[in-house]
């Protein structure tokens, strides 16, 4: 019995309080009669991922003290302090939570009463209501760091993303991509670009194009030096990329005149653009016949 | 086997499809491919109280005409026309939705599609979405025709109102009243002001106070000149008034020693203020005592 009163008196000083409704209320004990002196409340507000919390006092009077060492409310979010009340009018030291709300950063909320063993006048304690906020997600990020390449719809309680039209969202269900691969070009020469040349092209894209000439040709490729895919120092095109060779969609009989042309983009915002111009040379005179192949200023 | 069919085309002409979920899309039929000619499509989209309803095009591309006559996408709410939308690009007649976001009066809204006999070229159509937003009650009205008397506390689809320290929420939900009955005043003279005096009495009170003096005496009450109470040009006191009288509270015996003042006041904002000073007089010599009860300023 000694254990069970012990037990719940621990419960009293020190249990937390589980508040996870959407909007609710908490006081502090007995109110709107006096708070008992000696007492330790803890309440932990939780709402679903893509909310907020905003808090509100509507009445607040707890004994003043210097820095509220004595009695007072803590409010944290995340393991950080956003405030600490106590008194009825704000001074120097002491804050007073007056009108302000309180939002917490992310979906929890935690908040903390506590009084001393002596309470030299009777104080009302205080009322607070919470409620969760839908945290509008598309409007929260910068340009540079979109949430979705191209359109953000706000719901309450998250986002989606969608793509113009020509796009399709890729897995990610955040990067926009094309479909591109399948397209073969059969004709003596032509010009191939990067979707949306001369605009950058799109990211987290993989494109695959065939080009295949005549027999007794064979095919030569030159890119415009103005080409421009993301690169890095150190590794060879570990982003995107622009890969020429033959692949198991040109038969093996067609070496030399079938080339498959891969262009890769990943998912980040360095798209850029490339150009290849693609010629058939015959297989008997290739030099003279690409000595006319400059088609592209020089840098 | 007739009339299914034409039921089945009626009802892809005619029938308005239901949209309760609190976000989603809609797309012109056969979207992203050309939508066909001579179609009508609805959709009904319906959330519940305290939202309403926005709603963004991610694509438009209609086949123009002279004020929409031919194809178009119309969007009405409560039986009014938000908007009617066709071509690809605003003129000076016709709108393209763009990139601005319709928001819905209250909780419904309804798109209409309709494509005529003929289409000259082959349009992509249109693809929208919407979300449930939030109404944000408390801050609607203005401060004449607020929601709450005292704290009006928003959350995600409705709202409730609480009252200052001291008041309690009226069965209204939406005034405060005070708790102000069953005081007995035994003095031999006092004076008797209105709740909050010399502020404005409380909003949906019903005080009662009584007072009593002793044997051998009567009453006399005078109300200060400057009684201020909610009053009306023809009925006699139909919204807030001050009664006074015996009651089952005052014993029979008691007559004209015990008095009863009632004091009630509506939920409109027309809180004023009284005051009364009462004073018992010997039964014996009435009139002599009653010279000296002239307490308030004339007016």
């Amino acid at each position: 019995m000694r254990i069970f009163i012990l037990s719940l008196l621990l419960q009293f000083r020190c249990g937390a309080e589980l508040l996870s409704e959407m909007y609710g209320s908490l006081q502090s004990p007995n109110f709107p009669e006096p708070y008992p002196r000696d007492t330790e409340l803890n309440w932990n507000i939780g709402v679903p991922d893509g909310f907020r919390i905003s808090l509100f006092f509507s009445h607040f009077d707890l004994e003043p003290s210097y820095l509220c060492e004595y009695d007072f409310v803590k409010v944290k979010a995340d393991g950080e302090v956003l405030a600490v009340f106590c008194g009825k009018e704000e001074t120097d030291t002491e804050e007073v939570p007056t009108q302000q709300v309180i939002t917490s950063p992310r979906n929890s909320l935690s908040i903390q009463f506590v009084s001393d063993f002596s309470n030299e006048e009777r104080f009302s304690g205080f009322m607070a209501h919470y409620s969760a906020v839908d945290v509008d997600e598309c409007s929260q990020r910068s340009d540079e760091d979109q949430l979705c390449d191209h359109f953000c719809h706000n719901f309450i309680g998250g986002y989606y993303c969608s793509c113009r039209y020509g796009y399709q969202l890729h897995t990610d269900n955040h990067t926009c991509r094309v479909e591109c691969s399948g397209a073969v070009f059969k004709e003596r020469s032509g010009i191939l670009s990067s979707i949306n040349f001369p605009s950058p092209y799109p990211k987290s894209s993989d494109c695959s194009y065939r080009i295949e000439v005549e027999e007794g040709f064979r095919l030569r490729l030159q890119f415009d030096p103005r080409f421009d895919v993301e690169d890095h120092p150190d590794i060879t095109c570990p982003y995107d990329h622009v890969k020429v060779g033959s692949s198991h969609s040109c038969p093996i009989t067609h070496t030399l005149r079938c080339l498959l042309i891969g262009s890769v983009s990943d998912p980040s915002r360095k798209q850029r653009v490339w150009t290849v111009l693609w010629r058939s040379v015959s297989r008997v005179h290739p030099d003279r016949q690409q000595r006319r192949l400059h088609p592209f200023p020089q840098r």
